[in-house]
């Protein structure tokens, strides 16, 4: 069993003692003498110590997307995309994830949720990294016959395949949204994911135009329209939740859904912004936060998520009491873990290892009269030194293994999705 | 007069060499060869040049406040900002300056526009740290006579100091806000101003209350209050105007007054977020970022005010293609030096060499399909490498002479403004 002892840390308020073992955190304690000859030790002298951040929504590989389409209207946006992604293929989406992973680790993210294609590339990528990650299959068929078949197919395969997967990669279903999955196998989908007790990662009235056409269609919003298929529970995972009203919010909240927040993805394409955080939380749902994928944030970087949710929502509001620094900080990290049954992202005795050590001895954190207002609002993610998942080392001093060798990949391959000739 | 060439730098799409000379860019050419021994040399290799960072509005000593207030009401968090600035010094000053100077250096920026107390000792610090920066006398008397009289003789004073500042300090006239000076000192300030071929620095309409009252008391905008008083020029600096009706553009438009949007703080206080950004730019006035204080932001970090800059803006008027990348750079660099008439924040032969090298061989800036894009929207500020400001350098692979001797100032005293005994 692997130890790691983490000596003299700041840790809320005060200096502690940290000792790793296996997959959790083994003991907290003002002084932990080291007795285990083998166990690694690390200086945590002018460094904290803080849970590691779950991104609870991103479509990892489309980092070979970065800055590809900017400025744009969102159907010339959209378009674009899914062009670039008729030319995907295995190499694409393996590179892509391992700079998504490297990104992240770089930016203290421990626990990930992804919904993109070829999930075992993704897969293969985030275990090699050595992140935590959840995989959605991705149902999405646009009503076509064929493609319904098959994915129902693929799916069951991929769920075969997932059964070898290691302890830190979930499985799940990915729904993609109402309007690009048919009813068929939107049910099929939830009653695969029911009997094989698997979460669903859907996106949900992230857009207006989805409103209005769910309206138009099914005289009901999208929330109505799946609570009416009876698929709500603590199992579902969505992603946006923008356009809600007052029945909406009872509905989710009612069934405990983990709701996902991706402000700087809903800013960029102008998709809303007045997300219902206070409410739906009110109401009993998880409140999770995401940086979606890149090609509309730009970047995987939860602190500074944690940021500008907190200053649109005071904004909007029109209250600078809005979203409270603690309410913050467990979105970000704790809310994201209890989302997928995990006892992580936060740091307490018999919790998974998932953290990370950053430094404060920066101007950022100084003067450090109120340390989290510190971490949300003043510092940026380089702060972050030294990142541990699973009780392993996953980057120390800002070195992660193999780092050079994916962005040299990355380079190599980027314009086979742009279409250019390479 | 000291050289610098910067040797293979990505710059426009290429690599080139640039050859700083005193206190401007001398030459910019595919390859320029050393043929000055006493020449510093960087190697530009994996790196690209960009502009110094223009700071149109802050508070610099603030930062000695860093964290102090979070999370509360307006009047309640200005209360406790005031009740704090009655212990100001000389040392909290300066060491709060040098402070900022260091997050400033870090982050990017060159020069910067500050409006606080005791100005001398801010000149200090700043010309100590060898950034370019605009200082302003501050003028604050609520109505009250003795202060105002004072405060003439103070500037007048300050003023006379100021003509024994070095070539990168600029003294200025700070006018706090139409409802924290009187009209008659305004009037004096102005043409104290005007006389001496000074800029002013002014609060205006940065909440819906000033607009109010203003309404109430003098039946017009506080833009038309200040028009009907003959202030308006291109030697305004007009901080937030956040509340501008269509009169107050054309009005500011017409005057090309130079209009400074600090984003972050107006969300955090909750002040409004609807910047007339294009509508500004269109009527003719110069529009400049800036981050405001520390108190109310909680860093002074240029590249992250962009991002929300940009985001908020295609937010708000649902269109993903408002604030395109050019522009908003531009109102971030070159126009924060054209306001003040210097021909800085942007790469040309003959221009003031402030600017920075960052390093894009990152994660950040792969793939790198649109520079701008990934320095906006991707990056943070820890990219920034080398800072050179006035043909020096004042930051080298992120080490600052003296940094730790600041951070260490600021733990001894910051204390000290809280009102706590130390």
């Amino acid at each position: 069993m692997g130890r790691i002892l983490i000596k003299d840390i700041y840790l809320d308020g005060k200096q502690s003692d940290i000792l790793i073992e296996g997959s959790r955190i083994s003991r907290i304690s003002d002084r932990i003498d080291n007795i285990y000859p083998d166990a690694t030790v690390l200086d945590g002298r002018g460094k904290a110590v803080i849970p590691g951040f779950a991104n609870m929504h991103t479509h990892a590989a489309m980092t070979m997307m970065r800055g590809s389409k900017e400025d744009e209207k969102l159907h010339k946006w959209l378009a674009g995309i899914w062009e670039m992604e008729t030319r995907l293929d295995d190499e694409l989406v393996y590179w892509g994830t391992k700079l998504a992973c490297v990104e992240m680790i770089k930016t203290g993210t421990t626990f990930y949720n992804d919904q993109y294609f070829r999930v075992g590339e993704a897969v293969k990528a985030t275990s090699e990294m050595g992140l935590r990650g959840a995989h959605s299959f991705v149902f999405l068929d646009c009503g076509d016959k064929e493609k319904m078949a098959l994915q129902r197919e693929n799916c069951q395969k991929a769920y075969e395949d997932s059964l070898k997967w290691g302890s830190t990669s979930i499985f799940e279903i990915g729904v993609h949204s109402i309007y690009t999955v048919s009813e068929e196998n939107i049910l099929w989908a939830f009653d695969f994911a029911r009997k094989h007790n698997l979460k669903i990662h859907i996106h949900i009235a992230e857009t207006s135009q989805e409103l209005e056409e769910c309206i138009e269609k099914y005289s009901c919003t999208p929330v109505q329209y799946l609570e009416n298929l009876g698929i709500f529970s603590e199992d579902i995972i969505a992603a946006h939740c923008i356009w809600l009203d007052g029945n909406d919010i009872a509905t989710l909240g009612m069934h405990r859904v983990n709701v996902v927040h991706n402000i700087n993805s809903n800013l960029k394409l102008a998709s809303g912004y007045k997300f219902k955080f206070q409410e739906l939380e009110d109401a009993g749902a998880n409140i999770c936060l995401g940086t979606d994928g890149v090609a509309s944030n730009n970047n995987l970087d939860m602190m500074e998520t944690m940021k500008i949710t907190a200053l649109v929502q005071k904004a909007w509001r029109k209250d600078p009491s809005a979203v409270r620094l603690p309410q913050l900080i467990s979105s970000a990290t704790r809310n994201g873990y209890k989302a997928f049954g995990l006892d992580g992202g936060l740091i307490k005795e018999g919790a998974l290892a998932d953290l990370s050590i950053i430094d404060i001895s920066n101007y950022a954190f100084t003067p450090n009269i109120n340390f989290d207002a510190n971490l949300v609002y003043s510092a940026h993610s380089d702060c972050i030194s030294t990142v541990i998942c699973d009780g392993r080392i996953v980057m120390e001093d800002r070195q992660i293994a193999g780092e050079e060798e994916i962005l040299t990949n990355v380079r190599r391959l980027y314009g086979r999705i742009l279409g250019q000739t390479i």
